[in-house]
């Protein structure tokens, strides 16, 4: 069951992510195979990351199913564009849990190899939103990092208590990985409505070289 | 036969790329050294990106020829910097070159690793594009995959013309390795010349964010 | 002996790239979160992308002790930020040591695992300019490479002098590592303070289109 679970993570968070890089690029009119290849690099651009950390084979090479939907979801977003506009709050919850699901799967990915748990939190990190940081380097956007909605920091508090509940409690994994990608979505989407922000106790002041 | 063809192919490609990068730096008034490694990494930064994904030594690494010949390359680049002017037009259909040859040693070496096909296209499209594509990164000049040339498309073009031949023909492979290689130089040269572009169907206004 | 070197060697050098990266981090108004991220990915950038190359795991993945450091720096940074302003010059050298001590590991590790001498430079190179780059490119900041500072050129200079003393010289090898660890620093510091430039012997004109 478990597996399952699993597999249909991947699957949602795939077309999530696969979503917002193709509409990213279309925003920056990009012709249709640059739509693609954005889309593509946005989806497994984390996940490719984090296994070539962990040196275990990058996890789409050998998975045309994975391929196959990214591309469909490609051509999808391109003919159905106009979706954007009628569906912004529908897009950003599908990006919200591409992220949640991402940095659940990178922390299970690193534990399962051994990996000690802190720096799981930084592989699920790194699965979240390494495929957006590189979607907005290519695209020549304010990269993601940048922007005040809460992102990093949603995967590493979601991450964080992901570890905290299956070290201490005695809950259902299933549970445990449930309600930490809800949370992740949470957390995001609270930010997001109402303009929370991490505080900065350093204060450096706004006029600053930026 | 094919090993000599292919080692001959690898070392114009790398020419190729490599005073590509050297003009590219030396147009943003980087030192020697800065122009070096922009030469470097224009020539073997698809490669190593591909190799890296397939869990395959990285080329260039026990290679002392390749780089050898990209330093003497762009050290050549330096002195006969003028080249540039009066060869503009060799120049383009040299970076061409690279761009095909790259782009179809890329395809084989995923084919010989039991790559499925379809994600094949992908690693040539990797080899022949990342080189550029990090090149413009690093020089902060506008990214690649943006400017109007069919740049990306064309590998992608190339790449699914190889294997429709290999597979549905019986054509040499030889024949079949020279004419997509042809085919990636031509599309992408006419498409300069009469200011081709891919169709976009998704119909973004002109004046939006970028 | 020598392990216990290189141990403290690697010590420094991550707390001196942590503090930079932090730094670089707050003055872009980065929440904590953020700051941590960016001081993590200048630590461990240039070594992790050295270790991807040359297939050996990646040596922060299973060293807490590491990851530990970088994350008091970052917190240490984060509280004392006033220390910028005031020891910005120590800063400076900081970042320098940082640089050299890179360098050497970088040459070092590749060596050791019978990569040819001249390569071994271009992987020095990377394990001391890489986090920066990679910092830079997160942060919108203009590139490292690109900065009028003697920085790639130092590891180049540094790194080649490591190898024809060791190969040339009867000198101890730790004497040879911290002599060229201080020419790294000492290239660097002499050329900022005196405005050193490596000589541009091809001549585009001021007004390019950077």
């Amino acid at each position: 069951m478990h597996e399952q679970l699993n597999f249909i993570i991947e699957i949602l968070g795939t077309i999530s992510f696969s979503m917002s890089g193709s509409f990213a690029a279309m925003q920056k009119r990009l012709d249709p195979f640059g739509v693609l290849i954005i889309a593509f690099v946005t989806s497994v651009g984390g996940g490719t990351v984090r296994d070539l950390l962990l040196d275990t084979p990058v996890f789409w090479m050998h998975d045309l199913l994975m391929c196959g939907l990214i591309l469909a979801t490609s051509i999808f977003s391109m003919i159905f564009k106009s979706i954007e506009k009628n569906f912004k709050v529908t897009l950003f919850i599908f990006d919200s849990f591409g992220l949640g699901l991402f940095t659940i799967i990178g922390v299970q990915k690193g534990l399962n190899l051994d990996i000690h748990p802190l720096i799981c939190i930084g592989l699920g990190t790194i699965t979240g939103c390494f495929g957006g940081i590189i979607r907005d380097i290519l695209l020549n956007r304010i990269p993601l990092i940048f922007r005040k909605e809460i992102y990093a920091s949603a995967c590493i508090i979601g991450g964080s208590t992901f570890l905290l509940l299956t070290h201490f409690t005695t809950l259902s994994y299933t549970f445990i990985q449930i309600f930490t990608i809800l949370m992740i979505v949470s957390v995001r989407t609270l930010a997001v409505k109402y303009h929370w922000q991490i505080p900065k106790f350093y204060g450096y002041e706004s006029n600053s070289e930026m």
